[in-house]
């Protein structure tokens, strides 16, 4: 694996990883396994610790409804229940069942809700009306397992989730995943979207695609349709656009 | 912080860590920074990921009685009660709040315990007659934080529970607590200890330290107990001594 030097004659060495000719600063063998080792087993440990406090969860929708070893399903003291179906069935969604000492732990407006026996504590049913089945069963997954495995539509509703219920560890996994998303296309949506839900990280993502392609900004149709419904974004992004002018 | 070459005229290059002379095998100060980089955006995620999952427990005992906001205390559906008081007033201790949901996640024999609907489900109350309230509640701390303040006595004890209610993580964990505390006074007790709560790791440290220093084994005090007592863990200890002389 380690390469020997470039060009031994002149005692010019080259670099390891990258073979590059380098005169001036490197670290040794030695130091460089050293340090490797240290921080394998740094993240080792963490990766154990991990996967000692998440729980079990299965692997796909199917054996959560039925499997009664989910954790979701073991003793169960609250149910989440929404209005949407995913289905195209008709029938109403299954209830997601979860548990309060959980959902409190990993968010401030959950814990809210039954410190203070609100309705939602005393019947131990919690109805979400803004969000699909598919996206609160993924809420309560990662309340679980920190883990999701989202796609752009999933990213967004879980974000919208997160804002809701103030689960600060799933808004900034999804809009880091959503910042790997942008493009063009979809920056003006994406922009009034995390305006919206507070998400900073992804509308400064946003931003900054929009104002390298300001030449092409009035062409869009979503620019017209922001222009009508939501002004104040749109002077937002001017202004962001004449700050960059006078500082570059 | 870098460190410049130890000798330019000669182009014999010292490492930035360490200053020893390098003459071969070096990487550059770009790649080093790059995985350096990496390695720490790994870690950075995992801490937070851990945070999110471990539950917020309060710093010390005296908050945990009478925090109504500690987790386990909110909701709990089960009950850890010890015979033992750790305190000299003769009162009865406090009661151990916790949740099956997460003992069970954590520990297969509470898992099959609440299953099956033993006695210990039905009552919401397990009685564990051989370990002191300290190192219960220690030990359902770490199962909610995966983290413990231990000293030997308490490691020795929650050794013993993690072997009991199979909880590995927290086992690994007091194994290598203990192993950085052997030294030869206590090898021959630690080994005995590893002996009977099979704790591997622990185990092949005190026998290694038993091994170096064969020459005074007999006559330590607990020697002489042990070959009254346990005599085949004694064999053991020659039997491993022989095989080491065979095969150096």
């Amino acid at each position: 694996m380690w390469g020997r030097p470039y060009d031994e004659t002149n005692m010019v060495f080259s670099c390891m990883l990258c073979r590059r000719r380098e005169r001036e600063r490197c670290i040794c063998e030695n130091c460089y396994v050293r340090i490797m080792n240290q921080h394998n087993r740094e993240i080792n440990d963490l990766k154990a610790k991990v996967a000692f406090l998440s729980f079990w969860y299965p692997p796909n929708d199917d054996d959560a409804h039925h499997d009664s070893t989910h954790p979701a399903l073991f003793f169960p003291d609250v149910m989440l229940v929404t209005s949407c179906s995913d289905d195209f069935s008709g029938s109403p969604p299954d209830p997601i069942h979860a548990h309060k000492a959980i959902l409190a732990d990993r968010s401030p407006v959950f814990k809210e809700m039954f410190e203070n026996e609100m309705k939602e504590s005393k019947t131990g049913t919690i109805k979400i009306n803004d969000a699909s089945n598919d996206a609160v069963r993924a809420f309560v997954n990662y309340m679980y397992t920190a883990e999701a495995l989202v796609d752009e539509n999933m990213g967004c509703a879980l974000l919208v989730l997160a804002e809701k219920y103030m689960v600060k560890h799933l808004k900034d996994y999804c809009e880091k995943f959503l910042s790997t998303k942008l493009n063009w296309e979809n920056s003006l949506n994406r922009y009034a979207f995390a305006h919206h839900n507070n998400a900073k990280l992804l509308l400064e993502s946003a931003l900054r695609i929009i104002l390298n392609n300001m030449n092409m900004l009035t062409q869009r149709e979503e620019y017209k349709e922001f222009v009508e419904k939501d002004p104040l974004l749109v002077v937002e992004i001017y202004e962001a656009y004449l700050s960059k002018l006078l500082n570059d």
